[in-house]
């Protein structure tokens, strides 16, 4: 499977029956007062309350269970100072393995605490992506430990399709689904699997207008870097990768973009009116929703609720 | 049903079947770190993510439901500043009726337009208990309409036993359920369908130590009203009524007591670790159990997280 470009649906529901045990089949909320406000019938798929607070748990259980025992031996190796980081040591630590995580020396301490937490193995680096990757390409070189790419990676996809799986199982109407866009591997799984169960599923991405590069090459029909992104939604701030490109390029119907404030204001919404904790990444679909033309007025939407790992002491609520 | 003292587990039954169609099914949530953190196998009963934000809509649309349509025609009343005045507008609205609120006039914006939001008409009086007996009588005579007591009323509390039956669906082999004793409408339906269900489940009070009139009166087995208490947790200063204190007297199998800055720190564990927005009542079983000898270390327990109603924005997280 490690060498093939995209999972197909039924790759998607076998990953699902794999990671089943060790994740949590989140729920579904609905909230009156965000379908007032959108004039949609919204329901959020809560993976900010999935294990280690995010649906990265789906992705990072699935690449750590398909290794063969041979593999899994020498451990599984990432660069990452997000929630990859944290639900890929958690993963290993289920399988009994070890997870080598390479994070940049500035990381916050809350991050760098999850990850120890799960038993992971941190190797601070310099805080910029050429030390990052070289950091890592020691480690796998000195362990042999398999490289797990937090989204460009056919095992990765396919355990983040899982989430759109379980949603469409909880409410089967739906017209559309929204996530975010960063990397793309929640947003191309979610391609393949909830186009592959009913084709007619609109499904349509949400972006920082200040990290567009998802946007602008979809548009192009290229390849545009994520280049500097000012965002509060910090999980967004990558570029597509070889993998998850073409999956979105060929697939998505649409993919909105949100203002800052937009956010901001998506986010305490859903704090306050839905009441719950996500991170700012969460946030980006309603946010569109809230400010765009996007034709999916009076339509039944899943939106799914990305993570739950915010820094709220520091968050300025006022 | 309304001259009775407390109902039955069958009554509770019905009053299920009765709200089902308008109330949330509210999902149950784990969380490792703080089964980590308490010793025990927490199951959190997401009342939060109840319609109108807090389980105070199981009783008011019981309440509103079980009304004859002569009693109907004349509307309900009441006297609320809190869940209760939101919960009995919504409910009123369901059935088509009016809801008379009687409001304190220093009634946060934030409560006022929750009642108005559902459509409740509201009455401000003077901001003390008098006034707002006097005023809900005044408006009862002048109207007709039925008053619906926030928790003494069989009604009422036929409603609020609602959610530990549908806990005990979701996690059938629970040892222990703790809710948090305001008025105690809450805990004495938990107490009557719990226990109905099953005797031999425990069933276990939280109450803020600066708020203790229930603990106080359990102990000495008699009434000891409420007197200016001065507590974060807001929902919980009022004290026991005339048919909620038999039934907590008879069947409760503990009342633990919690510091303000316990219930301060399991509000904040919850919203960063949990996910989940709560109003600072909701976190006191959970500063109960990290503060007091419980007797419950290993223990598989039920958290009925009463409501998310809480103004983030001026919340002193720092």
């Amino acid at each position: 499977m490690a060498k093939r470009t995209r999972p197909t649906l039924a790759e998607i529901r076998e990953a699902h029956a794999r990671i089943r045990p060790h994740i949590h089949c989140t729920p579904v909320v609905t909230c009156e007062t965000l379908d007032r406000m959108t004039g949609c019938e919204l329901h959020f798929k809560c993976e900010n309350l999935q294990k280690a607070g995010a649906f990265k748990s789906r992705g990072a259980c699935n690449a750590v269970l398909c290794l063969s025992d041979a593999e899994a031996a020498h451990g599984v190796v990432t660069h990452s100072s997000g929630n990859h980081a944290a639900a890929l040591a958690r993963a290993a630590r289920i399988r009994g393995i070890e997870a080598h995580i390479v994070m940049p020396s500035n990381s916050p301490d809350v991050k760098v605490e999850a990850v120890r937490g799960y038993g992971g193995r941190i190797i601070f680096c310099e805080p910029n992506q050429p030390a990052r990757e070289a950091t890592a390409s020691r480690v796998q070189l000195e362990t042999g430990a398999t490289m797990i790419h937090p989204y460009d990676d056919v095992r990765i996809i396919a355990g983040q399709g899982t989430a759109v799986i379980e949603l469409l199982e909880d409410v089967p109407s739906l017209d559309a689904v929204m996530t975010p866009v960063g990397g793309g591997g929640l947003l191309s799984g979610t391609l393949i699997a909830g186009k592959g169960i009913n084709p007619a599923l609109r499904i349509v991405a949400a972006e920082p207008a200040n990290a567009d590069d998802s946007f602008q090459g979809w548009k192009r029909g290229q390849y545009v870097p994520s280049e500097s992104p000012d965002t509060i939604a910090d999980g967004l701030k990558t570029g597509l990768g070889k993998l998850t490109l073409p999956i979105i390029h060929e697939l998505v119907d649409d993919i909105l973009l949100a203002k800052e404030n937009a956010i901001r204001e998506a986010l305490l919404l859903i704090l306050e009116r839905a009441k719950l904790v996500i991170e700012p990444s969460s946030a980006v679909p309603l946010a569109a929703l809230l400010t765009n033309e996007h034709g999916l007025a009076g339509q039944r939407i899943g939106i799914i609720l990305s993570g739950g790992n915010i820094d709220l002491r520091n968050f300025r609520f006022a």
